[in-house]
């Protein structure tokens, strides 16, 4: 049975993610391989918990998420957050321009390689649009 | 004579940091001192360069400005863009969930010294407040 | 109502921290002042979730946390998980050790503000102890 | 001549590498192409001097190791640990937990990609096993 | 019409890239597909302003630059400032030195890292000099 | 008796650091309280072995080592190895542009924080020359 704070996490992953659930599902999939029983956690904490806080809404959440993983040059993780703000309405100027403004605060390496790795998901995301288009 | 560029980075600096431009010129002295002609640089590039680009709006640019100073740990920068976070109207609240948030992506001791922090310049802040409703 | 996830963080936080829960209850509510409910997150994911999976016994928990604190230079959570490594028995000079080999790892600037972190610990610590004794 | 404690440093490495030295061979023939002499400060300094130390296990050295690699993203030193690990003792279990365990300390992207590392090195040293067996 | 600065940034970019200008020009049209006009901001700021501050030499820069590349593990950046470094005339030994030091300052996994890149960038760096020889 | 190596490693230290090596002893003796035995490790590997590697002088290899270290933030360490920049010929300026440089490779609140410990090293190193003239 998922506790209450599971349901929760489900559900702004509905909402960040895909709504039909299947990325997320293969998301939490791929994560119970890498260590049995992480995905619950990654749904309940992060999501259930930290990310159903009140007080600040999603959109400046993905900001914080996107600037903080740019500095810490997580790639993976950048990418899967550059695709969660595409899906809740941050345009792909505004996601280079957090990653631009990092040059200030973490120097031109760190933000000139997140930028590469924002324009690398920028183009399987045209291309996945445009395959659900036609 | 002042470049174009450098003008522009001090109207930044007006909206985001005092009106009077005290504490902001206190501000660049002081940047002077630890390397001269410094502060042309922080006004030119930071303020009157990255910070006036097009496509991001400056509550964003701010909140990207402390995730990413509570990831590097660099805590008289985090405080400074904490206060200008406040200046341009980020509520307390909102200061401490993007500092919360950072628990997921760069741990728990990185998030919970910017959240020290963060209570150490709310309390300077109100004090402040308080002096000028006085 | 705890949840229980939160009654078995707080089952692990009597073994590592105080028994009487005098000092983990001060912690706890110092992190709520920092950020409201956070402190149910520390209890629920920290200690009721991630240090209760099965596979690795406390004092290999303790030993990685002391290493991974090292490197990432958080001095205050450095002197917790010192404190949890003398309460769950390992010896001052297990701990020295830990940190000596971060000079491989990290390089020695790491490892030795480590170890002069250490040295302010214990001497707080048998400082404590001579109290308890007398 | 070798000094004693270049002796001391390839006696540990045969214990945590390969006892009949091969791969422990060509490891040092590596670093020396990419610095010639280099390896000898590796086996000196690393092995024949801090590992060499008294006052804790190897065990546990390695458990500090592989914590500290996850948080500084070293991938292949991260690789070279883990198998390390394996070779004295500690299960693909523990290791995976050492890992998990870095989501407190470093944040999930960090403990994420240490863990798709274990996963890759696991595999190898399964195909590995197998191999031997057969 | 270029500002003074931006022309300062291309002489130094002159001196310390290739003197025809191709590889730089390719170089900022690259970054400006990442950002648009970011390739000014790099021109005026890094090379028109903090290149061509007072003080220090280009040697000591980029001695400075390739540590600093080393410590943070940005590989495009450290394989760039690697090629600077033999435009303006660090031998290749002198390289690998400063990367070798760095197993004092970072630890040796970083080190290792950075020499590993450095041995790519040199292996390259000697076949395109074999091809303008012939 | 001493090894070769720890003998070559004093004579540097001879050399960057003070000629009658009283401040050096003192430096030694901090170090093996912080763990025993680590003063050895640091003569003879750092200083006996790295830092006696040829091909690089030591004024590139201190201005290596002071990017390094404020990349990595390290404090006391950037002290001492400001002070030893000084002693052998680096001057003030000099040391102050490797930290201006910072704001490209590593943001501007590295470089300031480092900028800012260097005011307070040279404040010092002042008073310390006055004493001596009178």
């Amino acid at each position: 049975m998922a506790s209450e704070q599971y349901e929760q996490g489900m559900k702004i992953l509905g909402v960040i993610g895909d709504p039909e659930g299947k990325i997320v599902a293969e998301s939490l999939k791929a994560i119970d391989e890498l260590a049995p029983g992480l995905s619950k956690s990654v749904v309940e904490f992060v999501y259930g918990d930290i990310y159903s806080r009140k007080g600040l809404d999603l959109r400046s959440r993905e900001i914080a998420a996107i600037a903080a993983l740019a500095v810490t040059g997580s790639k993976p993780q950048l990418t899967d957050h550059i695709i969660t703000g595409l899906n809740i309405g941050l345009t792909k100027e505004e996601i280079k321009e957090i990653l631009v403004q990092m040059t200030v605060f973490a120097g031109f390496p760190a933000a000139l390689s997140a930028l590469a790795t924002a324009s690398e998901v920028f183009a399987m995301w045209d291309e996945k649009m445009q395959e659900i288009e036609t």
